[in-house]
């Protein structure tokens, strides 16, 4: 998590920005100025909308990497937003990864995987990348996701999680794990009373403690972080006493309600310990300005997606830093 | 369920071919075919070993599907193997299940994708397709992913579930929420004992079951399964019982050490309410069979794939014959 943390500091914000386009989101004018350039690449007319959308997607998300890149340190790219357009959506996810590494930002693949051992190690081939093979042992492996973290999902217990630690420690990477999710719903199992006493995210948080033990950092904090959301300030204060060497992604500021007042208490003494995520608050920013309108070109709209977002990074970083950080 | 169930009558055998391939499972002559194929396709060295896998997993996976189609009603690709070698075996995963589909086989994207609610609605796109936008409102949408159903994973809760749900319904298709996995470490969230009594995988069968209960079809089942490890006999027996409307999908049979016996309990008293999944007892058949060298051509070893894992599937089929279906 050091790597994460130093960026931070360098910034002197700890904030992520979600990368989560969807069609509502993206000004139409640019989705439309890819109609032309997108004909000749599918096979079928019905593959044009998902075509035009995902060449729109990695614009979009160009402008807005390029609008605060030296504001924040870090993107969370949401990959079912890139799946929903299907295959082409996926290539554009990488391609938005890998150009926000490129601008130095850390990039957090929120990909919510998990599943059994052998399947988990499949999938920490998102961290670990894809083995050189015959370009022999030395060869550096081929990283085609370009995360520099992922998100898990903690249901299927130890075996599904180690991979991924395992992967995270070889190649400098991070793990975060879904503790206490922000979403309305998320009570019906993550809060059930356990019988031995507690609730269950908070075994889910104690085993998280547990999986990155062997793995802490030269700030405190180990490879494998938690998700706890910006909705559950008191649970997240409590979290930040239980788990110690734990790093925290926040989601949910903004958009889903949650403030700068409610995660202070997921950030420890040092006003360190906690990322908090902005989505739509940032990325979506321009449709609250005030200033859009139909008649503008994609450019124009472009542009206004840019300042808008960054003027809304700014704000969430100068509002994180008066409340929380230090 | 009704498309899934009528197509296991149609095959008299309630078993799904896993398709997940691995390095290790394609025999390295396939692999090495590829060579110069993909050597113009790539931009840079390192990128090979990946391109070269992603070709031959297709190339594997369409030979299982021509030995077996005529024997199962089902297969199941594993999206975290494709994934393992990026976007190009994301690709190959897409055409695999499109290839499946063709020859008219119910696709089962095991795929465990769990998120909120609205990020939820974006992974149902893998069910609902991509919306014809321009196309105009009675145009088909855009299918990229090519599956009949989807496993989900549940830790998110109902808002997380609903998506799924009613793209399921939308578009005739079924999902199959995690209740109880068969790996070793799925009890130590899966089996803890709530302060209300039973167990947290009981709780989440009863929200399966409740989650279903809009979208039960002809046979008595709902477009909401679980999956049910075939390693749990005992407790897949108490789950057939607690929810009468959920379909299951049952991994772990083979190599797992689920056998026919161990799953019997899982299927009704009509021997319908299961399909059993296996892997790579079918598809790694090959391996076990005595006949592979390695001075085979591609060819040679693909044919060996091909009957091996047509013996085993037919294998398969006739203990489950004999042991749970009527």
């Amino acid at each position: 998590m050091d790597r994460l943390i130093e960026a931070i500091d360098n910034a002197q914000n700890p904030s992520v920005v979600g990368l989560d386009p969807t069609p509502a989101l993206v000004p139409p004018q640019v989705v439309a100025s890819f109609a032309d350039e997108v004909r000749d690449s599918v096979e079928d007319e019905s593959e044009i909308p998902a075509a035009q959308l995902a060449v729109a997607y990695f614009e979009f998300n160009r402008t807005i990497i390029d609008a605060v890149a030296d504001i924040v340190p870090a993107v969370k790219p949401q990959i079912a937003m890139y799946e929903a357009i299907g295959p082409a959506g996926v290539d554009v996810y990488t391609m938005t990864c890998e150009y926000a590494q490129q601008q130095g930002l850390y990039v957090l693949g929120d990909i919510k995987r998990g599943d059994i051992g052998s399947t988990a190690a499949a999938y920490a081939g998102h961290l670990s990348g894809v083995a050189a093979g015959t370009a022999g042992e030395d060869a550096q492996p081929f990283d085609p996701w370009h995360e520099d973290a992922v998100t898990v999902n903690p249901y299927l217990g130890t075996d599904g999680i180690t991979p991924f630690v395992d992967a995270a420690v070889q190649s400098d990477k991070d793990i975060f794990v879904l503790v206490r999710t922000s979403n309305p719903s998320s009570k019906e199992l993550q809060e059930l009373d356990l019988a031995n006493g507690g609730k269950l995210y908070e075994r889910v948080a104690d085993l998280v403690e547990g999986w990155g033990s062997g793995s802490i950092g030269d700030h405190g904090y180990s490879r494998v972080g938690a998700v706890v959301g910006a909705t559950h300030p008191e649970e997240g204060a409590a979290l930040r006493e239980r788990m110690p060497h734990t790093f925290f992604l926040v989601p949910g500021y903004g958009a889903q309600g949650g403030t700068a007042a409610g995660v202070a208490g997921m950030f420890d003494a040092d006003g360190s310990g906690a990322i908090v995520n902005s989505s739509r608050g940032i990325i979506g920013a321009w449709k609250k300005s005030g200033e859009y309108r139909d008649d503008m070109s994609a450019d124009e709209a472009l542009a206004l997606v840019a300042s808008a977002a960054r003027r809304a990074a700014s704000d969430m970083r100068d509002d994180l830093r008066v409340n929380v950080y230090r």
